[in-house]
């Protein structure tokens, strides 16, 4: 029997970070840079004014006060996009917009507020110091240096900057295309009739699902019976299109379980008991050279399962090196017998401050595994191998699922 | 002018949460329930086996223990998805698969592992409770119960919920679909050429990032010169596929900005200077009934603009009752002129635990609006209107953006 923190070291060890793409910038959001990025222009690209206003040489405006304002000659107007060199001479001034480049000449823009905002001579009642209101060529970002650097994650801000300098392709790691596989004769789709020796297929949809939300690319197959044929080939289908393959179901001793049977042959999938609790038995190998892991077919233990070692190895080959949950010390409501030699993950809903210390009340039975206590819990107690006696009031790292 | 607060409302009270609608389940990931769902199925459908083992009479293994087991003639195998009714006669037993369906007459299920596995006559080395080993015909959930409540978050556990009890539709608020508008006749795409008078279009790029990270639907149309006859053309275009639009740019002084010219005609915009800092004018109101917000042209002041009024509207209209972003408490790590009578967003990299408290470094001039400053912080320092001097050390409320 194999320990949780094995198996998860076999997990981890079966990927690798996805190699580096050029990405257009709108698919990069929510990856992982793969270059440290150097600003391909100055941003901005001319010195340009910060605000609506009036460019002027500070010179012409010493001494400027609300009782006596200096009055100047309006040369023209300049615009954001303009392009024909503008030149101020000595006692003018420019109307300029915010953004717009500023003129040869000037030094300062005086803001709207301050001025009579006259068009053709204006009055300005106040001096400004040199270079207020003025954002230099190369101010924010100088061409060739380094903006970001390789391991961030992009988002909003991220894009903004690499937009602003002109960036439209993105060395990053690509999102991992998971292909998620539900395999039982039991299984009908949510929607069809239910009856007895049919299960509805949660395990598709759910791990479809978390898939998405821990940031890769998910495929959902159908539920597929539990015929090798059938299996064999949705498998070779899907191959194309997989970085990772995700089975749930066909794992237990049962005489009509196929997964074992088919997959052995193509790769290198063990199966093994793994100590926790719930869950027995998880495959972890290659099939034709792409990673698979096989969950159980219970839908609790399924989730649990893809937590504790599907997820850390996605975010691994998505680039990130900080593959887990957060894990917060709580106090159970409770106390249960734990089984001896297993690391059992228990559904629990965390509450609490950082002040007041944290509260974990158990969602339903630990020993019953329950959609309807996983979806009210936020988080997993994880109680370790060698205690079998829990009190209430005992304290457990709890990692948080929301 | 306008405070941030007042500003706020306006924003809200321009949106409602959006009618609900029937959506199928792969979709509502991310959604807000806008139904208490009541179970239309039990969970599971009929009582079934949670392990590999033989289902028996609790009464024929009385007595059985590792030196004197009890021996029970095997009848048969059940599987998951077998639909045949069963039924077991005292002194035998059946094999049965995790998730199959408990015979008639059985009341126990014996792990696989406390058994000789025999297939004929299967010897059995200790007692078993009442009820071991099965999930009993609604256990998990009863049909009629009511297992989701409105106004919840859908994840992945609720789906699997979902999915488990049969529901392949579920009425949820849908996610708002956002077109995102940027005006300036100097702004190129990202990978064009840049240079005298041409402003990379950051604003469009990062801004359907973020409505894309507020779980909203984005549309991004390129940037639109400022011309009256265009702008007003590309509204007209996307307003058929718009719950909200959001402008940038085109709200100056310039004689060269049209935003304000196009909107006011076609509805309720109003355009307003806000007391805060970065930006300074906004714009809120409906186009042919679409509310529309309209935010400046710089990329740092449209982002946080974003941020602040636009984001929780959006949430708003995706049925959330909770709005904003969280904010901690942070030391700022300089001081600054803060300008009197605005509230003042500053970019600043929050580090720290709530054990040892928290610093917030400024990753840029307070004053500067660049976007390399806003691309390395995490949160915004918000400095109340009534401060105007900033000591290094002084605490402010950080909006955490991460």
């Amino acid at each position: 029997m194999r320990t949780v923190a094995e198996h998860l070291n076999l997990c981890l060890e079966q990927v690798a970070p996805l190699a580096p793409l050029d990405v257009l910038l709108p698919d990069t959001v929510g990856c992982v840079l793969a270059e440290d990025v150097v600003a391909p222009f100055d941003r901005p690209v001319v010195d340009q004014a910060t605000c609506d206003g009036y460019a002027v040489r500070s010179h012409d405006i010493v001494g400027a006060r609300p009782t006596e304002a200096a009055t100047l000659e309006v040369l023209g107007e300049l615009r954001a996009g303009d392009t024909s060199p503008a030149s101020l001479i000595p006692g003018a001034a420019m109307r300029i917009a915010s953004g717009a480049p500023i003129p040869a000449g000037a030094d300062t823009v005086v803001a709207l507020e301050t001025t009579d905002q006259d068009m053709r001579r204006v009055s300005i009642h106040g001096e400004v110091p040199v270079g207020s209101n003025i954002l230099r060529r190369g101010q924010d970002v100088s061409q060739g240096t380094e903006i970001l650097t390789s391991g961030m994650r992009i988002d909003a801000r991220q894009v903004a900057l690499l937009a602003g300098v002109g960036r439209l392709r993105v060395r990053v790691h690509p999102k991992p295309r998971v292909v998620v596989v539900s395999i039982g004769d039991e299984l009908v789709e949510p929607g069809q009739a239910g009856g007895i020796g049919t299960v509805f297929d949660a395990n598709g949809h759910a791990l479809a699902c978390a898939v998405a939300d821990a940031g890769a690319q998910t495929f959902r197959v159908a539920a597929v019976p539990d015929e090798h044929d059938t299996l064999r080939r949705v498998l070779h289908d899907q191959l194309v299109r997989a970085d990772v393959l995700v089975t749930t179901g066909g794992l237990s001793y049962g005489a009509g379980d196929t997964v074992k049977e088919v997959l052995s042959p193509l790769g290198t999938v063990r199966f093994d008991n793994v100590a926790m609790t719930p869950g027995k038995q998880f495959g972890i190998g290659t099939v034709e050279g792409v990673p698979i892991f096989c969950l159980p077919g219970d839908p609790v233990a399924a989730q649990i399962g893809y937590e504790i070692f599907v997820r850390p190895a996605l975010r691994k080959m998505a680039g990130w090196t900080d593959y887990y949950r957060p894990a917060i010390m709580a106090k159970v409501d409770r106390g249960w017998e734990s089984p001896a030699g297993r690391r059992e993950f228990v559904r629990v809903r965390v509450t609490g401050t950082p002040d007041a210390g944290y509260d974990a009340v158990l969602t339903g039975d630990h020993d019953r595994l329950l959609l309807s206590a996983l979806a009210r819990a936020n988080a997993l107690a994880v109680v370790p191998e060698d205690v079998t006696h829990v009190n209430a009031g005992d304290e457990f790292y709890c990692m948080v699922l929301d």
